[in-house]
C-alpha cells in the first residue's frame, strides 16, 4: 500500500495534462542532474547516511534521558516540518520530554509561557539556524540561554544543541566556543525543503517520531519512476487549474492533528511558487471546523479556488458513541462518522462544480508521511519549474527584512 | 482611546468609496431598522440586560467554584467566538478553571485527550447548540455525557450547562428532562453574529474575561454614529478592492494569542458573503511566524489579495533580551522588536503596491476586543448588502450535511 493520489475530480483532462508533460520531464531531469543549486533534498532519502542516523538518534536518546522539556528554537523551514511531524504523528510520549518550539514569533506573551516551563522543568535546548542571526531564533535564544546559565551554570552547554551552517555564521562560532554539541543544516538544501535532514529528523526523533521508517517513505518515492508520474501529474493539474483562472489552492485535512503540516505546505507551495507575480495562494483548511465557518464560501461563494484534500488514514485512537444515545449516531464511531462527512463534502462540493484533487493516506504514520513530504517537495518543485520560477529562491523575503532592521536599529 | 480604522494605504480613493455612500447608507437602514431577520445583535449592545448579565456573571462564578475543567461544546459560530476572547485575552487564570472545546470537530484522536481529561479532573460541561442536532456538538456531548455519568452518577445533571433554543428541539426537550440549568440562543441572532450573546459570554466569563468591559466597548460602538462611518469607509473600501479584481482578504497579526480571532473573522466574512458565486476569499496569517512562509507571496506573488493588519496593543507581559547578548536586538524587547518588524512589513508592501487596511487596537483587553467585534460585524452586514447578498443565510452549509447525513445512515 502507497499514498494515492487522485486528479480525476480536478475537471482537468488527459490532453492538458500532457500539455505539461515536456516542461515537466526537463523540471525532473534538472532536479536529478545535480547541477543545480539547492537540490540536495531530490537524493538525500536515496543516499541513507547510517552514519549520521545513528547519530541523531543516539543523541536524540542522549536528550530524552536528559531533560523533561525540550525546546526547539526555529523559525520557517526549521520549525514547521518538525512540528508538522510531531503533532501528526506522535499522540502519546509516555516517558518521553515534552517537546516545544520557540523563537518562531516575537510575542513577548508567547515566550514569558515557555520561560516559565524552562524555570520549571529538566531543560535541553536546540537552535536551528542556517546563520543564526534570524531575529527571532536568535532573540529567543539570546534569552533562553540567559536562564540555561542561570540554572545550569557551566553546566548549560551540556544542554544546548545546535542545527547550523556547517563552517559559517554566528551560531557556529559560538558552537566553537561554548562546545555546544551541533549538526550541519546542510548547505545544498533551503530550509522549506529540509524536514527530512536533521533539521526536522532530531527534534521528530526526540519526540518520538519513528524517523528509519518517516526515511524510508520518502526513499520508496525516490526510488520508484512511477511516483514521478504522480507527482507531475499533480504539477500539471495545478498549472492547468492556474490557467483556469483559479487562484488559490485549499489544503485541506479531517483531523486537526495535520494543521502544521498544511502551515509547511503553505509555505512549501508559498515560498516556491509565489514570485514574479505568479503563484497559487495556499490556503488550509481544517475539518471538520471549518466545515461551519468557510463551507458556505467553498459551496457557493467565488469560484476561484481548487481543493487538495488530504485524507488521513484513521488508525489512531478511536471512541464509540453510547449505544443508548438515542440518535442515527449511536453505536457509531467519531472516526467512522468523520470519514462519512469527508465522502458527503466530496460529492456536494463534486455537485457545485468545485475542482478537487484528493490524495489519501492508508495510514497516518512515519512512513506515509515520509511519502507524502517527499512527494509534495517533488511535485512543488516540478509545479514551479512549469510555471517558469524557481523553486528554490526567495529574493522578496529581503525586502520587509531590511525594512525591519532599520526600524530596529531606529530603537 | 479607540480602536482605529486606517484605508489610506488600501489604494481606494474616495471617490472610490463615496460611490457606495447609498449603498451603504441602505444597508444601515436596513440593520437599524429591526425589520430584517437575524438582526438581533445590531441593538444587543444597547440593550443592556443587567438581569441577564447578572446571571450569566452568577453562573459563571458558581461554574468557576465547582470545576477544575470546564468542557465547552460546539462548532462554527457556537464555538468560534468563546475561543477567540479566551485566547486573545486570558493570559494565565490563577485558581480558574480550564476550557476547553469539544464538539468542533470529528477526530477520535483529539477528542480521546477531552475524555481523559474528563476522567481525571473535577469536570463541568456546556453544550451549546440551537438545535441540538449538528452533529459535532451531539456527538462530542453524548460521548462525554456517558462520562459524566459514569463519574458523578445523578449529580451529573448539576454539571451540565446547556445553551440552546429557548422552545425547541431536541437539547430543549433534554433540558426539561434532566434539568440542565440552561440559557437561550436568542432566535434574532445567528450563529456567527453571537459571540456577545451568552453564547460567547458564559465561557468567557468562566475563564476569567471581563465582560462587562467586552459589552462597554461594543456598546459605544453602536451608540457613537461616528463609528458608522468607520464602518461603511472598510466595507466600501472592500467592495473596491474586489471590483478591482482582489479574490482574498488576508487577516494578519502580530500576536499568536489573536489566531482564533482570524478563525472568527473567516466565519464571519466567509459565511456571510460567500455565496452567489461572489465574496472575497477570507484568509488569516499570524506573524512573525507566516513571515517566514508567505512572506515571499505576500512580496511578490500573484497579486490577488489585499491585506488587513490587524496591530494588537501590547499591554501583554514582555522580555528583555539580555544586554549582554552581543547583538542589536540586546537590551530590546520582544514586543518592541515585534513592532519594529510590524513596521517594516508596512513599509515593504507598500513598496510592492499590495494593498493595505491597518486597524489598530491601544490595548489587548476586553473593552477594545468589544469594539473590534461590533465593528467588524457591522462592517461585514453592510459589506455583504453592498455586494448584493444577504450576509445572514448560509443555504450551502445543507448541501455537504445532506450527503453526509446519507453516508452515516448508510454506515
Amino acid at each position: 500500500m502507497d499514498i494515492k493520489i487522485d486528479i480525476k475530480k480536478s475537471g482537468v483532462s488527459l490532453a492538458e495534462v500532457k500539455a505539461f508533460d515536456e516542461a515537466a520531464e526537463d523540471a525532473m531531469d534538472m532536479l536529478w542532474s545535480g547541477k543545480k543549486d539547492f537540490t540536495g533534498w531530490v537524493r538525500l532519502p536515496l543516499e541513507k547516511n547510517s552514519e549520521a542516523l545513528e547519530e541523531i538518534l543516539m543523541t536524540a536518546a542522549e536528550i530524552q534521558a536528559k531533560c523533561r522539556l525540550f525546546v526547539v528554537i526555529g523559525i520557517g523551514g526549521s520549525f514547521l516540518g518538525a512540528k508538522a511531524l510531531i503533532d501528526s504523528l506522535v499522540e502519546e510520549q509516555p516517558g518521553l520530554p515534552q517537546v516545544i518550539f520557540a523563537g518562531n514569533n516575537l510575542s513577548g506573551a508567547y515566550h514569558s509561557t515557555i520561560v516559565d516551563e524552562v524555570r520549571k522543568k529538566e531543560t535541553c535546548i536546540c537552535v536551528i539556524s542556517k546563520s543564526g542571526s534570524t531575529t527571532e531564533p536568535l532573540a529567543a535564544f539570546s534569552v533562553l540561554k540567559e536562564i540555561m546559565k542561570e540554572k545550569y551554570g557551566k553546566k548549560a552547554s551540556g544542554r544546548i544543541y545546535a542545527i547550523t551552517d556547517e563552517k559559517k555564521g554566528q551560531l557556529r562560532r559560538e558552537v566553537h566556543k561554548e562546545g555546544y554539541e551541533s549538526f550541519i543544516v546542510p548547505a545544498d538544501i533551503g530550509g522549506r525543503y529540509s524536514v527530512l535532514s536533521t533539521v526536522g529528523l532530531l527534534p521528530a526523533a526526540v519526540a518520538g517520531v519513528d524517523i528509519k521508517s518517516l526515511l524510508k517513505g520518502a526513499e520508496i518515492m525516490a526510488k520508484d519512476p512511477a511516483w514521478d508520474l504522480d507527482a507531475t501529474n499533480y504539477a500539471a493539474a495545478r498549472n492547468a487549474l492556474m490557467k483556469k483562472g483559479k487562484k488559490i489552492e485549499i489544503f485541506e485535512f479531517f483531523e486537526p492533528a495535520m494543521e502544521y503540516f498544511g502551515e509547511w505546505l503553505k509555505q512549501l507551495f508559498g515560498e516556491s511558487e509565489g514570485k514574479e507575480d505568479k503563484g497559487l495562494f495556499p490556503a488550509s483548511l481544517s475539518f471538520t471546523r471549518d466545515l461551519h465557518s468557510l463551507g458556505q464560501f467553498l459551496q457557493e461563494g467565488t469560484p476561484v479556488f481548487f481543493e487538495t484534500m488530504i485524507m488521513t488514514g484513521y488508525n489512531k485512537k478511536d471512541i464509540v458513541i453510547p449505544d443508548s444515545a438515542g440518535h442515527p449516531l449511536a453505536g457509531k464511531t467519531l472516526n467512522e462518522i468523520n470519514q462519512c462527512v469527508a465522502k458527503g463534502v466530496i460529492k456536494a462540493h463534486e455537485k457545485a462544480g468545485v475542482p478537487m484533487i484528493i490524495i489519501e493516506m492508508p495510514e497516518t504514520d512515519a512512513y506515509y508521511m515520509g511519502q507524502m513530504i517527499y512527494f509534495f517537495e517533488l511535485s512543488c518543485a516540478i509545479s514551479s519549474y512549469i510555471n517558469g520560477v524557481d523553486p528554490f529562491d526567495q529574493p522578496g523575503v529581503e525586502r520587509y527584512k531590511e525594512e525591519a532592521r532599520r526600524e530596529i536599529l531606529e530603537l
